[in-house]
């Protein structure tokens, strides 16, 4: 039986779990929180991170740090898991789902301006399978009206935009903050887990205070005040030390990961592009601005039938590729806010998406299993 | 040294850990989750639990579910951590600060009533050292005022109250929804953790939905519906499998840890209340309706001056006890928006209680110290 992910141990993830614990210290902001913090800020230039217990709640840290208030409005995708809405319409916020484009299922710049009015705060790109929207256009929209942009980098960690200026840019270092994930499917791992990186200085100290319940406790423990108190809104966002310890075995074997993982991935793409090319079925696109972290790998269908039909015949070979996002502008929460306009490629992806097998511990052997059912 | 606090492992922490990763599901909602979720209900009596990130969470998620409007006014002690407020005001909620009692730093029942007003939505009682609020005395002013009661019970596990009606019931599983919490200094721990405890049916589908990013994913996993999708706001609340996991090692040691646990309390009574009554400094009260769930044992000093030498001379020789909340009524955040009224307890139990070192893990012969430095 082949699933659709198996989390992958490095094998010292218990190990530093138990040195978290014989610190005398596993609540959050220990030894562990800062290591893997400043793996971050160093390997992908990020001004500052703070991990979080997921990525949803690094957005909605992202939310409350752009002050959003009851009315305004944030675009975003449609075709996105529902943290990246949820986060804004926690705090009141009116969203403004944008299209896909037609190559893959990142935010099509093209239809953003049309949406942008007086009340806009916010562009929340999401750089589907970790692949780049085009942020050099992004970030263009963004000054020119004033906006704020968050990156939903959930599944983009070590992937990398090439702008105008020929600088290569990590994924969520590009915006003014950005959100990652370390959910059990994603390439590194805590189970669930996430991070936010802050890349606007404006927003560092205010961070932090959220971060930590509302409190300057870090500013306490820093010598910076004499003693700490209840100065803002905030959350309990941080994670425990021993999700944080989890994670720190993980970054210690990131480019082992990051290897096996893009070999899976050229494999996929070198047994399938010629059959996809005579089926109809299209194969990821990566633009020439963006990396491939190789998060996933997908196949867009030519039409819903032959989607079931074949996820159905996998699943009869004990093989379970599976689809992904429903849009949201469609769902029973939303579709009587949504603006009406309609949304044809999120629609697209939500009904001929596939998602194929996809982790560290899938072997060569299994690969070229799935490549021929497929090819069947 | 002794510190305030020391995390004790039962020994199959990591053990279970293993096992959630070998099942191969460590996000949230898997074989822990639910192993925990329903020894607390079996055990406790309440309805329905979910596991979160932290308690913070689980009162935020009480937010939600009772609809907490911008305007809706809580009452709430002052002297509490800064979540039990965070959580309201995040939903836009006016905080309606109440004093403590002499007793102890429970909300003062007979100080609510002047409070209320028709905008008054919830009562929020904290459980403070574990020890019942008069919960009879809550519960008829929110029946009589068509309030919901959200208990606090961050440091209640495993604690009770008896009511008129002469029967024991937990806490956490009186008021309409009940937040606890598994932070490192609590008598089971997870690091960081918590869960909501559901009592009122009504709000049982709902918070599955809340707690799982807003849909419906719960009821489609049971068959209940054909497709899930996004039907009402909600977050991330739901912990990482390593996060109960480790809590579920904690729970099988449960009476061996609450025995152990009483024990100190009581060794530190004996030794201190003589000392306590001659010096004028008062040891913990526990109400008759009330049992002692031995999560904390302090004192309270008569003067801010005589905790504050107290703290010192203790630290001089590597004892460290601490104090506890500041008034939030007071605080930098909430000052100005405060309805005025002193609240002298509050200030009181702020400048002059202190915690003492409390921990599994600490020796007859340990314990013997502290109360001799405490007693010269």
């Amino acid at each position: 039986m082949i699933p659709f992910n198996k989390p992958h141990l490095t094998g010292k993830e218990t190990h530093y779990i138990y040195d978290a614990v014989s610190t005398g210290k596993i609540s959050g902001n220990g030894k562990y929180t800062k290591l893997c913090q400043e793996f971050f800020e160093k390997k992908y230039g990020f001004l500052k991170c703070l991990m979080t217990t997921s990525c949803t709640d690094a957005l909605e840290m992202a939310a409350i740090l752009i002050n959003i208030e009851p009315g305004d409005e944030v675009i975003m995708p449609s075709y996105t898991f529902v943290s990246t809405s949820n986060a804004f319409i926690l705090r009141g916020a009116v969203i403004k789902f944008a299209d896909s484009e037609v190559g893959n299922p990142n935010l099509d710049v093209s239809k953003i301006q049309r949406l942008i009015t007086d009340k806009t705060k916010a562009i929340v790109p999401v750089h589907y399978a970790g692949v780049a929207c085009d942020m050099d256009a992004i970030m263009d929209l963004a000054t020119k009206y004033n906006l704020f942009v968050v990156e939903d980098a959930a599944q983009a960690i070590d992937s990398f935009y090439t702008g105008r200026d020929g600088k290569k840019r990590a994924l969520g270092s590009i915006g003014h903050l950005a959100a990652f994930s370390f959910h059990e499917t994603k390439n590194i791992i805590a189970g669930e887990g996430g991070m936010l990186a802050i890349n606007d200085p404006q927003f560092v100290q205010r961070a932090e205070i959220i971060w930590e319940k509302g409190t300057n406790r870090s500013s306490f423990f820093r010598g910076e005040v004499d003693k700490y108190g209840w100065v803002d809104m905030g959350s309990s966002f941080l994670p425990s030390e021993i999700i944080s310890a989890f994670l720190w075995a993980q970054l210690e074997e990131l480019d082992d990961i990051q290897a096996r993982r893009k070999a899976i991935w050229n494999q996929y793409q070198q047994g399938l592009s010629d059959w996809g090319n005579a089926n109809g079925i299209r194969l990821p696109e990566i633009p020439s601005y963006a990396t491939n972290n190789a998060h996933m790998f997908y196949l867009v269908c030519n039409n819903p039938e032959v989607r079931s039909e074949l996820i159905q015949k996998m699943k009869n070979q004990d093989i379970h590729p599976v689809f992904h996002y429903l849009s949201l502008h469609k769902s029973p929460f939303y579709a009587e806010k949504h603006h009406g306009a309609e949304l044809a490629q999120s629609d697209r992806y939500s009904d001929c998406l596939v998602r194929l097998p996809f982790y560290y511990d899938l072997t060569d052997a299994e690969l070229e299993g799935i490549i021929k059912a497929l090819r069947s």
